[in-house]
């Protein structure tokens, strides 16, 4: 299917918004005030092929599927983007994503990287808004791991290279924001997402309010 | 000279933010707040064929050129746009775009489409920042005309008609806004500029934090 000839139910139509960074720069608290903001943003569910935790709600925390059902979504063009993780598959499905934006309601994807690379040159490209959030320093950076207090040293240095590793794809993206102030940046990224959706992508709607200003110039001439 | 290889002075690289609307739409009124909010706003400065008018500096309100020398400029890809009104030539030259852009500096232009399009085409489209403001009705674009009160019924029927040819082309700009709400179509306003100066393409800089953090990773590991 091709999102071209969806109608857009909404004013508008969503944007998946992608959200990437290492580790402590300051992501998850960005993206709780943006929800708080803007009360219809959503994560996207994943789905994946791990077996649920004592918890966990399908279709809330994840779509459980089969293997067998991953690999026919995957293959149909049906993920975003997907990934292997100690055996397991992880995929950001379309079809929720498609009917979401359709009714003007935007998107969170909280991937790495690759993630973001994949959903960038997905079938819903055109409505990709993809941010990266670079930290002041890597001493900072260090310091906001070490403060969790959630692991030691090891896992800390671990951690610290899977940041270089994001960190070093940081010009795959289409803004780049170096969170030196929390305030500063929940600021940017509400202007960023305010801007972006007053894309002409967005708004297939105006043809209609053009249509009108038509008619009525027609009428009056 | 190819702008890639130009060096940005400042922060970040300017924008050439190009506003376009039929008048009477409110362009003129939200120009003016915009570079109220940003004192480092500036309109392109003109090229033109035509005599100056009494109290015209020259460079100030226009560089006043030999209709040789603007054929050079046009021969030489040195006009961003231009085009002939009435026997005058008139047009942007590119040389002072990009030295206030390198120097971190927007620059506004207040062209129709037409002017829009050959910016959008041209060196520096990379930079490019369009804005398309709608009227909420042909009747209010017209009371807006016939209340400013300097033109008889024959004059704004003329109008009316250039204001029409100039909407039907709203759908060649990155940003297209309805403007029935003048606070609210200033603050978008405000957000897109914002918004479009985080872009990386605006940040070449940021390739030196980026290195930074590098250096600062690789001492500590």
């Amino acid at each position: 299917m091709n999102e071209q000839h969806s109608v857009p139910q909404g004013d508008r139509r969503g944007l998946l918004i992608i959200l990437s960074s290492p580790s402590g720069a300051g992501k998850s608290t960005l993206a709780k005030r943006l929800r708080e903001w803007d009360t219809s943003l959503r994560f996207s569910v994943s789905a994946t092929t791990r077996k649920p935790r004592e918890g966990e709600v399908d279709k809330k925390d994840y779509y459980f599927v089969s293997e067998d059902a991953f690999r026919t979504l995957v293959n149909d063009g049906e993920m975003l983007e997907h990934a292997r993780v100690f055996g397991n598959y992880y995929g950001s499905p379309r079809a929720p994503v498609q009917s979401a934006i359709d009714h003007g309601r935007d998107v969170l994807f909280d991937v790495d990287w690759q993630g973001a690379q994949q959903i960038s040159n997905s079938a819903l490209k055109q409505h990709v808004l993809s941010i990266f959030i670079l930290p002041p320093s890597i001493t900072e950076l260090r310091r906001r791991l070490v403060t969790r207090g959630q692991d030691d040293a090891d896992t800390i240095a671990k951690r610290m290279e899977a940041s270089w590793d994001e960190i070093s794809h940081w010009d795959g993206y289409d803004y780049v924001l170096v969170n030196d102030d929390l305030a500063e940046t929940e600021a940017r990224l509400k202007s960023i997402i305010t801007a972006e959706r007053l894309r002409l992508s967005q708004q297939p709607n105006l043809v209609d309010h053009v249509r009108a200003l038509q008619s009525e110039f027609e009428e009056n001439t």
